[in-house]
């Protein structure tokens, strides 16, 4: 894997993979099967729902992919990888525990920021079908690598040690989900009010500066 | 309104309305009811699914309300009013705003104790009923109420200015939001791994010691 050491925001998903008819690429229906999703339901939403959607009949839908569950683990997979990727960076960062971590948390927005209904749909996976139960299999590792982080970031005195490193890491990535709820990345060209880095600049100075342990 | 002056949590809903069969108060049936509606969606879960739940025909259920939306409104109000109860208590504190925002995350901490179901189903709403829209109009009034507290925060120099107060405002209440998606009460009597106040300590001990200005 390509590791992009830029900081701030990850720029976007893989390149669409071009195999279907002229006009709709696997991207395209990728890109609706979300949106439905997010609409409706992962439950709720049909394969006869995205084939009114996309306007094309169901057998160019099946071109693509096996079925609504595939369509659902490339999607879940599209945000996993950009949040496991943003881990591998911070990872691979020669600093201490709290510079990984920030730049985790930093990183993990641009990932919503780039992915914003990926990143919708994966939480709110439940469970109910193997290919979300690996999704959330791959979740809770993640989860797991920032609670480590911040454990070690507390070994190193960088953070207070009064809180939970589970609890901590819980409120840490709950603060950067809740954006989900509301954050609407602009459309190309236009204004927005809040940019990425800025949302990102917020929460690290927000929770960091509470987090780091100061002499006073 | 009786104003409750303890600090932390508020300690639960209003008495319940006793006014149908024996064994079937209005109560019990808004209980299940949320349960329902948190687990299928509101427009998913039908009078029938409530019935079936409950193990009473439908018409004993409308011995209590004129229909689901009743029940959808009486749920959103639930949470509302908690959260509305505690906006009054913090702004009766005779304190600096940052002192009322703190004792205001406190206690919405507290009210999602308290009030889990309801508070996750009002998370959920989008504004598809009037009921909803109604909701979501009191859920901005607060929001708003949030922010202001936050301003005044920052004219009186107790909170960083470098962050716009809308969004200090969504921050802090989107980490207190996104409790929903994993804390869990405990029972009567059984030990809870993290207790709603060492939940609201550590909400605030990350979040006011990043705004708080401190010297150096």
């Amino acid at each position: 894997m390509e590791l992009d050491q830029r900081p701030g925001r990850e720029t976007g998903g893989p390149a669409p993979r071009r195999r279907g008819r002229p006009g709709y690429d696997l991207e395209a229906v990728l890109r609706v099967a979300v949106e439905v999703f997010n609409e409706r339901g992962y439950d709720g939403a049909s394969m006869e729902d995205l084939s009114r959607r996309l306007g094309i009949a169901k057998s160019g839908i099946y071109h693509h992919v096996a079925g609504k569950e595939e369509l659902l683990r490339m999607a879940l997979d599209r945000a996993l990888d950009g949040l496991w990727e943003a881990a591998d960076r911070a990872q691979c960062l020669d600093a201490p525990a709290i510079v990984r971590l920030e730049r985790l948390v930093r990183d993990a927005v641009g990932v919503l920021d780039a992915r914003l209904p990926y990143v919708t749909l994966l939480l709110r996976v439940r469970g109910n079908t193997a290919t979300e139960r690996a999704a959330l299999k791959r979740r809770r590792a993640f989860d797991a690598l920032v609670a480590s982080l911040v454990e070690e970031a507390e070994r190193d005195g960088d953070i207070r040690t009064d809180i939970d490193p589970k609890l901590t890491a819980r409120l840490l990535f709950g603060t950067v989900n809740s954006l989900v709820e509301w954050y609407r990345p602009a459309a190309p060209g236009a204004a927005n009010p809040v940019s990425a880095t800025a949302l990102a600049d917020a929460v690290c100075a927000i929770a960091f500066d509470g987090l780091r342990v100061r002499p006073y």
